[in-house]
């Protein structure tokens, strides 16, 4: 099946600069995909030190045991992706086939294999055939130059319809620090670790406890506050490496003010990516922005904004550009949370829709209708019971959603 | 929109028996539909005894919030349902409108206000108009003979494609009693109070607390166990009447051993209703019976099961006839309730398709492929962690779905 780009991509590639320390090269093995790289090898420079969070299914697949085991003994030379098969619900030998993969990749890259990490993604419960991707990795010359970042993402993806990257600078006691990553995702997204794989890198010289702590917060209120249809990812994860190349002293310390400009530039490396994902939601003609205020307390505002972005009803009517907000209304209810029905009130853009537990008196249909049009929505919902509030993201439900999932095997 | 028959829809609308001291009308306002009924009045003889369980919605509508004031009070004299509009979030316009719409069935069959059950679906946020349902209702002539069961069923839908009634009789005491429901319900159908509007009536003599309690535990396993897209509507009303009039005793402990037959009659109805609901989903190709096994607890089997009934990469894997197992794996790693995944066990129909977390050998991808074009489907999920087990039903999603959902309010 051809997938169109979509509508809601942006115009091209951003410009992403080298990451000292950082050397990557990809493949094509032509196992699933023809024509396009579909594996992904990353050398780590020796002082690198590597955060990562992976999905919360409790059926997760076995390259997210394996990394989770990685990150456990703070492995740090490298990792391998390969896309097409994501080794899950694969048993014994799925579980040998990520042990080959890390062995290719270190006797590529020169390591350990329990140093590198692997990720995979793409098709569940088939057996990972390893040929092709032994015949890849081996063909890569590590005495080559890198390949680009766009290369890069477009490697790890799979009904993507564009690669997904994004950049930042910023100083770190003076020095300058870059911080580069790539994202694929586009169904099988959820609250739990949204996109199913994020690898993002910088040449800040960051331990690795605070360099978890950053990646686990951030990851919260950006992968952690999108979704697609609500479906969680068995390989989802989201992987964070420093490789300490450049001018500064390491930074320790979590409060250490020097960190303010660094996590400002990373969230805004992971924002951009997440929001990528979401404009990339299969079959997406529109990005959703869904922000909740007024409620109890932080995760009652997530459960309700996740609640409303979840709603198949809402999304369907979002899609036929219908400002049905008694549906918004519904979706508040079924959460679950805390709200005062009679003082709800519903904006969509600057348009107040509701107040006080009813439409509100300025409702204008004819000025509604053209603010649905178009393609990036915002809709504000106050449940007037508190003071707290979250935002995530989303895309509507559309016959390119169905269209894309009731053959994606075949 | 007009709407085509579901395909799932049962070849007809059943024989249904009159039930002594129920009298019902029907009117047609002509406020939304045309050329169909879209007001029920029921009136209950003096010696009835109700029931009734509603949506859990934190923001449900008047009429639901009118009613459980009713049952707290143990009214017993009719019922007044409309179609077309909910009369949900209306503020003090709806709250007045739904007492008068009683106000309206008391003058009618001749009670108080506060002794009639009102009920409402349709379009959410839209002030009520009444005057309509005035003219409606004033029309009506309760000398008149009884409307049948099957405009009964048409007054109360919306997008249902066809009307929805069950019936069944049994004995208590040596007494035959009868059993009649109808229902209605397609879209934004989920878990809690799964159908928007269903009314059942029997002419048993059962005390209303022994009634209440056969009604929530039988709604657990029917109502309760459907999804068709995980919505949950904000009208969501069962309601159970006895009108006592059959010849036998007062049955008022819940252990009687003559409600053994009554019970299962009543169950019957119920699922038999449930399904038609489901088999009416919204753009459904698909009727899905999902049943988890060896699960820790019936909540725990009752969370994977909706898991998987819920999402939309099964749903629409079902739809393009793709036996795509892996997705069914995702959604109960999504769960999040107890499963042991290297033992996981998984059949579509009688073929087993994976065991011990890994492929089944005699997986036939040909036979599978065969299986999945009927329309009515069976998915058995062991999670060989306990011996719980729960069964709910769901459809697949589909183009129609969509079609449905993104214009329905214009």
């Amino acid at each position: 099946m051809h997938l169109k780009r979509s509508p809601l991509a942006p115009s091209h590639f951003p410009d992403m600069p080298h990451i000292g320390g950082v050397q990557m090269w990809t493949a094509k093995t032509g196992a699933k995909y023809q024509g396009r790289p579909d594996v992904l090898l990353v050398k780590l420079a020796g002082e690198s030190r590597v955060a990562s969070v992976f999905t919360k299914s409790t059926a997760p697949g076995a390259p997210v045991e394996w990394s989770k085991a990685c990150l456990a003994r703070g492995a740090n030379a490298g990792l391998l992706v390969n896309a097409g098969n994501a080794n899950v619900f694969t048993g014994q030998i799925g579980r040998d086939g990520v042990r080959d993969m890390a062995n290719m990749a270190a006797g590529k890259i020169g390591c350990e294999a329990q140093d590198v990490y692997v990720a995979s993604t793409g098709v569940i419960g088939e057996p990972l055939i390893l040929s092709p991707i032994e015949q890849g990795v081996k063909g890569i010359q590590v005495a080559d130059v890198n390949c680009s970042w766009e290369d890069a993402a477009r490697a790890i993806s799979t009904t993507d319809t564009y690669p997904k990257g994004s950049a930042q600078s910023c100083t770190l006691d003076g020095a300058p620090v870059h911080i580069c990553g790539i994202a694929k995702g586009s169904g099988m997204i959820a609250p739990d670790m949204a996109t199913m794989l994020s690898f993002i890198f910088t040449d800040a010289n960051i331990s690795r406890a605070v360099l978890q702590v950053l990646l686990s917060e951030l990851n919260e209120t950006s992968f952690n506050a999108i979704t697609v249809d609500s479906d969680t990812s068995t390989s989802d994860t989201v992987l964070l490496a420093a490789t300490a190349q450049a001018s500064h002293g390491e930074i320790n310390d979590i409060n250490d003010p020097e960190l303010v400009s660094f996590k400002r530039a990373l969230g805004l490396v992971m924002h951009d990516l997440a929001h990528q994902v979401v404009k990339d939601g299969e079959g997406a003609s529109k990005f959703v922005e869904i922000c909740v205020t007024g409620a109890e307390s932080g995760s009652a505002a997530k459960a309700i904004a996740m609640s409303i972005a979840n709603s198949p009803l809402v999304k369907t009517a979002i899609a036929g550009e219908d400002a049905n907000w008694g549906r918004i209304v519904m979706a508040v209810g079924k959460s679950g949370a805390h709200a005062n029905r009679d003082k709800l009130a519903i904006y969509f853009g600057p348009h107040l829709v509701a107040k006080d537990g009813y439409r509100a008196p300025e409702y204008d249909e004819d000025r509604l209708a053209g603010y649905m049009k178009n393609s990036e929505l915002k809709i504000r919902v106050d449940v007037a019971v508190g003071t707290e509030s979250f935002t995530v993201w989303t895309c509507d439900l559309t016959h390119g959603y169905i269209d894309i999932n009731a053959d994606y095997r075949s």
